[in-house]
């Protein structure tokens, strides 16, 4: 498939052409640049939701039902599940088949994982260029569940427009949460599990937690929702929020600045990785092997040599 | 403590310098350059062996093990234990305590573990610059160890000058090294627990891998000793194979040839941190907003803005 031809099916929402094209992205192709510039007049339309929470919450069997929530408001729905684990397990492609079941025959939903969350060797802008293509192909939402494993959690707040933090009761969630920076980035709380002993204890933490943090966001009280989500009570509720937020996103502004946000992260790590290239060239013409070995054998400190090796590379030192 | 007393007390191996210089590297502290600068001309010395294995192989007690065999030799020896997980677990700092015990009273060992490997905000070159510390400090061996998770295994091989991959019985770890790249870069391999069923097989299956795959260096072929770390068996000749692979790299080049690639990385993390840095600044200028609103809103795709940004910054684009 050439890349326009893939372009234009992608914008169809053609499944193929959307598996291919982030595979594409997972893979880090050398085609992406022209995929992402043909997709970027057809994007800036879907809500990007993040789902985030600590293994066990119940992160799968909420974003499930929540996808039926959105189902029954007539809205079309991709799920992109990042797996931050290691790259050999295959979890996450095994994980996808089983959900897939139950929405296999709707073509309003359309549920794919990407193994390659950007750090560890891929792309740092893997997100994003998967968003772009779901934004493209016309879902009227996306969902972006990441396992939370600390600062997981707070990165993906910076892709989405809202972000979502599931907890479960007796998990201890409502500290690690105030550890890992989480109070500050997530504008729905779900205690998921909430029939169980202990959601109510959860849900005091949170809301006692939440009233000490500064969010940048000062005029969104981020609401607290029960929710069981094995028998689909709370979730219409947790949905509900997750609209409310977006509409005060978009009345004062911060949706567009979000947004920008998001393509400013994208914009710099692929100009920085251009950088990192250049660094390298500039390596093979011996320069950087020199400073090396000085660094090496004790004549520099790093610092030094990284000063020598950008007037070298003609941007100036500091 | 100013800086330049930071650094002669380091040098004289002073413990509670030491702590802090490390700290200072966790924290990505602005005083970091005057201390590597100050450190450099004192470095060089020690020999760095990378220890990594998956969660339970024992790394902890063979460690310990090697520690003992070092000491036995009449060489001290620091070690740098590297918590990739999350650095929110305060784990690290548990085995710390517990395993200080043993070594707490010999003024040759020291014990220290990293929260911050240098992924997910950290400093990229955390860890080469906590071995400057120790190196500095006089230490004959350095001794890293991580947890293998994957793509770790294969980073830690980047900052050492041996790497030992350690693996159990029954734990399928020869071929998740198989997959995970580990095989290309073991120079020694320890089969941990080797009183347990399966020991020998996990041997074969391992010299079978070992034999098909391409390393850098031809001629190192990387032996494989059967341990029972607990027991203090097979730990003498763990050591005497890292003291001969040693010698192989000393009298081959490949030694120098290691440091000055370590050396390369660092430079060129801290070089690339530093443009980063002015990539923002150029946003503060406005450029980058309006770029970023551009590929928000579909206007641009973000390579075009990309170079477009690295035009503004200077440095022409590509």
């Amino acid at each position: 498939m050439h890349t326009a031809q893939l372009v234009e099916r992608v914008r169809g929402g053609d499944r193929r052409a959307l598996a291919r094209a982030i595979t594409l992205v997972e893979n880090g192709s050398a085609e992406l640049r022209e995929i992402m510039s043909g997709l970027a007049p057809h994007t800036g339309r879907a809500r990007v939701v993040g789902f985030t929470g600590s293994p066990g919450v119940g992160k799968s069997t909420t974003t499930n039902a929540v996808v039926r929530a959105i189902r029954e408001r007539g809205l079309s729905v991709a799920v992109l599940a990042i797996d931050p684990s290691s790259p050999f397990t295959g979890g996450a492609l095994l994980g996808d088949r089983v959900r897939m079941q139950e929405h296999a025959t709707d073509p309003g939903v359309y549920i794919r994982s990407m193994a390659n969350r950007g750090h560890l060797g891929g792309l740092s802008w893997a997100t994003p260029h998967a968003l772009r293509v779901l934004d493209a192909a016309g879902f009227d939402v996306i969902l972006v569940e990441t396992v939370g494993v600390g600062q997981a959690e707070v990165e993906i707040a910076g892709e989405a427009d809202t972000t979502v933090v599931l907890c479960a009761p007796g998990m201890g969630d409502s500290v690690q949460a105030a550890k890992a920076g989480v109070l500050e980035v997530a504008d729905v709380f779900a205690v998921n599990k909430a029939d169980r002993d202990g959601a109510r204890v959860t849900r005091r933490e949170l809301r006692q937690m939440v009233a000490m943090v500064d969010r940048a966001d000062e005029e969104w009280k981020p609401p607290i929702v029960m929710t069981v989500a094995a028998k689909d009570e709370g979730v219409a509720e947790l949905w509900a929020r997750v609209e409310e937020h977006y509409a005060h996103l978009e009345a004062n502004g911060e949706l567009a600045e979000r947004r920008r946000a998001r393509a400013r992260g994208e914009i710099q790590a692929i100009a920085l990785e251009r950088l990192r290239s250049r660094l390298g060239g500039v390596g093979a013409d011996g320069g950087i092997e020199v400073l090396a070995r000085d660094v090496a054998e004790g004549r520099h400190d790093p610092y030094t040599a990284a000063d020598l090796l950008l007037k070298e590379l003609g941007s100036g030192a500091q």
